[in-house]
């Protein structure tokens, strides 16, 4: 059943979900969402690879989530997506802007049905003021309507706050 | 007994308070704080009012919230009131400033004695970075002790992330 | 040992830190970190201190925090840091850049060994957009690093939200 983890900018959401991947005893898949436009970028790429275990393989997956995780999905196996903002960042400054909806629903649609495990990891983004930003307040609204949707799809929902888990959901 | 509801932008707490409205079994009145400024805001206006079940009746009160609640609360009525910092920002916009201080108060007064049920959502605006607008930062201030205010009111105070409430207080 | 006591902006960390500082029963040493560099940063530390027993003593630690606590900590003393942000801030504006480094380790060193009771407050700021100012950035990355590395040394972690504390880490 997947799972949903939570969390501020650095709150150790990253931290926690490789943690929970580690316990799981599976066989891991990072399935990375980060795509290295600049220098910065590219820095907090090499940080979380260079924390991660070196036996872990790597899938990108900037935009195409829903058909990676169908692909890499399999009994055994624990999927760990970090995370799904950047994702979703990507898909709004995608050309063809109208593959966020499709991108979403298509997540949606795959989740319950992928067998294995599935960590996904996504930012908090909208608890500050309203952005001046147009597209900014474009982003939140989307995180914020994803996490909803996910959540309920979800077994599991954490909130990590200084790299400590509140359970926000866990179905039995 | 009066109860809050807080959370992030897109965080899913309107659509828990009129759940717990539904919940409720009572006669609802839905108690609108926004102000239909620009096209952004009336579709916002819009989408959550197509949420919400047709028999319910709405009420405008971009400022004057304590006079509403005091004229439309009864027994075996649910009061929505979504949300205070619509209102914050409206009094905190308004001509006359000293408004606000008047207004909380009122609200503060008026909150404890009125009879049926009181549903309170608004936005957690203050864990980003402070803001460089002045005002930004006077109106996440405002919002901020407007909440510790009330919570100390209410008899319940509930904290909704990706649609989950979360109970922060709970009085018994 | 030490507690960790976060909230976001007028969440009511400081009067919960505060509060728990008095029912402690012990001699009270408030760490003072902010700077007055302005009118409006006066203020409010006008307001925290008139909200403050007279009897409490204030010692200024704008920078040096491992050292004054080091200084002043003693069995029946409660020393109450407020806050954490504002001491991060100073040091990432300090012209010694490398400072913030030496400082935090400093911080950690010492944490585990101070007699007496300590409180730590700080600011939660990363639950929203991603700041447009590479210093904001930098910031809130520090702000949430030195978090998840003292939730993990305190024996109690609480976030205050509205007031009201939720408890994150509990050491029996």
């Amino acid at each position: 059943m997947p799972e949903l983890i939570l969390g501020g900018a650095r709150s150790g959401k990253s931290r926690y979900a490789e943690q929970c991947a580690r316990d799981s005893g599976l066989e891991v898949v990072y399935i990375a969402t980060a795509q290295a436009l600049d220098g910065e970028m590219q820095a907090r790429i090499e940080h979380h690879r260079a924390a991660r275990p070196p036996h872990w393989r790597t899938v990108e997956a900037p935009c195409a989530l829903a058909a990676t995780l169908a692909a890499q999905a399999a009994a055994g196996r624990c999927l760990l997506v970090d995370c799904l903002t950047l994702w979703l960042s990507n898909l709004l400054c995608a050309d063809a802007e109208s593959l966020l909806a499709t991108e979403v629903d298509a997540l949606s649609a795959v989740l319950p049905q992928l067998p294995g495990q599935v960590l996904l990891v996504s930012n908090e983004v909208g608890w500050g003021i309203v952005p001046d930003n147009p597209l900014a307040r474009r982003f939140r609204d989307e995180a914020g309507r994803l996490h909803q949707r996910l959540a309920a799809q979800c077994a599991r929902v954490t909130l990590v706050v200084a790299g400590l888990p509140l359970t926000l959901k866990e179905s039995s």
